[in-house]
């Protein structure tokens, strides 16, 4: 592959222009393809308007090597990608008989009649290769004309993905001539603009591994992506002074987020834990929960938001409420520690504080939060001040207390 | 304003070509465009690259009466759209003295060292309408020029919502010499294709007002949007057209989510609600302590993953989860009933299901999930098989509970 092949994204949809739907489509081809050291240099959102979007993708073509259109191959008129596609490089649509058969067989199983219109989406440009479409009715398309290569990807995104990880991204890498490396370096416990500025060298001055870093509420992914048969060693090499200036802030280098890393640790060594949730409401648990198979580790959760639940279910000192309040290193203290004794696990965390917008005062400005872990034989209480909106402390909170688990964890 | 008004976003930013960050720029902007009126035609991304922006910005002016570019207004070498923007419209980038000032004080207050290079977020070009950013440092920028109109704003989803909401849509709304007037019909409890079938005849023959629908995850906002002096009469029209074939499906007309509507009723009406999650884990809780204010109606949550926690916790009765299974009717029973009990509030919600991947049988497949709602009287349990993924089934679930809830509250 030559260094400087440019790729465009060209979504198409009007859902798209009025805000219907949020194009998460783009992120997550721009991220995978940079992956495999593919620079995209534009993305074009354009509506299902046949006119316009012949004019984009002429002008995408002109300054572009890789087009990958997303959206429009659907049943319906509105669809018009694979025409347009097939006007601007003057091939026909063409009957592919196999989807025709894939595409009833796909309607008599699910007992849904198989209307005309449908037919549409087993038509294929000329000279084109179908991608095949597990998960819907809409195949993509592959298209090599003219030096050009054009992917065609539905739009649904669980259908997208499983194309592009199936066909788009193994294509692209059997252009390459040179092998494409890439390592992650998931992070946390350090600002933002620390590790910007501990990695600042590098990214002004690279070339070869690039160097990227990605922040998200408290976790920092980097990524260094290199080429050539070299890539290894070079990789090699940068990881070395990573590790030198970033090494204990790194939770994971497999690309994972920090409530995963911290869970699946429980799951694999056997180890429980309980919380007791105010501020951040049931948000801790939620996260914990999105882990298949997090039962056998996570085995309770006490959303106690009105001092009523703190003192009745949580067994939170009356006396303790009354002096501290209930947004205190006291009552935080007594949130873990009973938690955790309720089923005995091996951690409880807690946490309290005052997420705004309203609710703050001098001594208890918004932002203030309490967050503890205890064990059977220690608990840790941290104060935090946290700046942003009630959404943004809430995430925060939820960041520093399964950072305080991976302290306790590793 | 001329109907035939076309926009363009134009989204400036390597990181949005990488995929480090989701353009939620683009929905927030082209939904609120919508509300108005104005409809955009094209989303381009692209990097800070002065001449590919330069390319994109002179296309777009092309085939565009307003272009709303975002980000690119920062400190950084990197930052490059004023500069771009000028050069395009040959405009000389002049000091702006009171926003030196405001930066300046900005710094201060702060604590942080002013450094040189925060000096250019105060140059503005000539003949232009700054746009002050009272939550970030660099302001936008308003521009008529050649018969376009040309707006600059930050790229921080908090500071482009503010300046969009003070200055662009008043803006915008003053060109017009028509009302523009949107009306929102939020709808729940009804499948979204059937929704759909029932306004497919407004919508295929929509011309003044427009209608669109936009689904989320069993939620689904219809809008109007008229134009012309007899905008109000003709959204009457529709309106009555709307509400004879949804009305009972209809839960606000404000643009509400369900769990807002829902939450704020019980502040309202000074109810109380608990809830017991299994399946989804604190989700539901997350949710409704999204909502300011909610700690006085939302006393208790309790997150009961694991058996244990439901004998223990919620005092669900042994005998009934070995003989029934914790995914049951029966176990959903004991769950919203026990858990309305421990405080005595007026509500007690509960959750038990299969969200998956694994964990399905023939007879309990994944999807399978029970949602309860016991009141002092009564009790509630319904049965629901989602599709989808683990996220999907979760959330879908909340969805039900919260119309379980809307059904006894309205």
């Amino acid at each position: 592959m030559v260094q400087s092949m440019n790729c465009e994204i060209i979504n198409v949809g009007t859902e798209l222009l009025t805000g219907a739907i949020l194009n998460t489509n783009s992120q997550f081809l721009s991220s995978e393809l940079s992956n495999i050291g593919i620079n995209v240099h534009n993305i074009s959102v354009v509506g299902d308007n046949p006119k316009r979007l012949q004019l984009v993708l002429e002008n995408a073509l002109n300054n572009n090597d890789i087009i990958i259109l997303t959206g429009g191959l659907g049943p319906t008129g509105d669809d018009l990608t694979k025409e347009v596609v097939s006007k601007v490089f003057g091939k026909k649509l063409v009957l592919d008989n196999t989807e025709k058969e894939h595409l009833q067989n796909w309607f008599n199983k699910r007992n849904i009649p198989f209307t005309k219109n449908n037919l549409k989406q087993a038509y294929l440009p000329e000279d084109s290769i179908k991608i095949e479409n597990p998960n819907g009715t809409a195949p993509g398309v592959y298209l090599h004309e003219d030096g050009k290569y054009i992917f065609l990807l539905p739009g649904p995104p669980g259908e997208l993905k499983e194309l592009y990880f199936n066909f788009v991204q193994p294509t692209l890498k059997s252009f390459n001539n040179q092998k494409v490396e890439s390592r992650f370096y998931n992070i946390t416990g350090l600002g933002e603009s620390l590790v910007e500025d501990k990695l600042k060298d590098l990214v002004e001055n690279q070339k070869n591994p690039t160097i990227a870093t990605y922040a998200n509420l408290g976790e920092i992914l980097v990524r260094l992506t290199a080429n050539g048969p070299d890539a290894e060693k070079l990789l090699d090499e940068k990881e070395k002074i990573i590790k030198e200036r970033l090494g204990k802030y790194i939770f994971s280098y497999s690309n994972n987020s920090l409530v995963n890393t911290i869970g699946n640790c429980l799951i694999e060594r056997n180890l429980t834990l309980s919380s007791a949730e105010s501020c951040t409401g049931g948000m801790i648990g939620e996260q914990l929960t999105a882990i298949p198979g997090i039962s056998q580790a996570y085995l309770l959760g006490l959303i106690t938001y009105s001092n009523e639940a703190k003192i009745k279910v949580l067994n939170v000192n009356k006396k303790t409420l009354e002096k501290y309040g209930a947004v205190s290193e006291e009552t935080c203290w007594e949130m873990c520690t009973n938690v955790r004794k309720i089923l005995g696990t091996d951690f409880g965390i807690a946490t309290t504080g005052i997420a705004g917008p309203d609710g703050g005062t001098p001594e208890k400005p918004v932002g203030l939060v309490y967050t503890g872990l205890a064990t059977k034989d220690t608990v840790k209480i941290k104060r935090n001040l946290f700046y942003g909106n009630r959404d943004t402390v809430r995430k925060r909170t939820c960041n520093v207390i399964f950072q305080m688990l991976r302290e306790e964890l590793f």
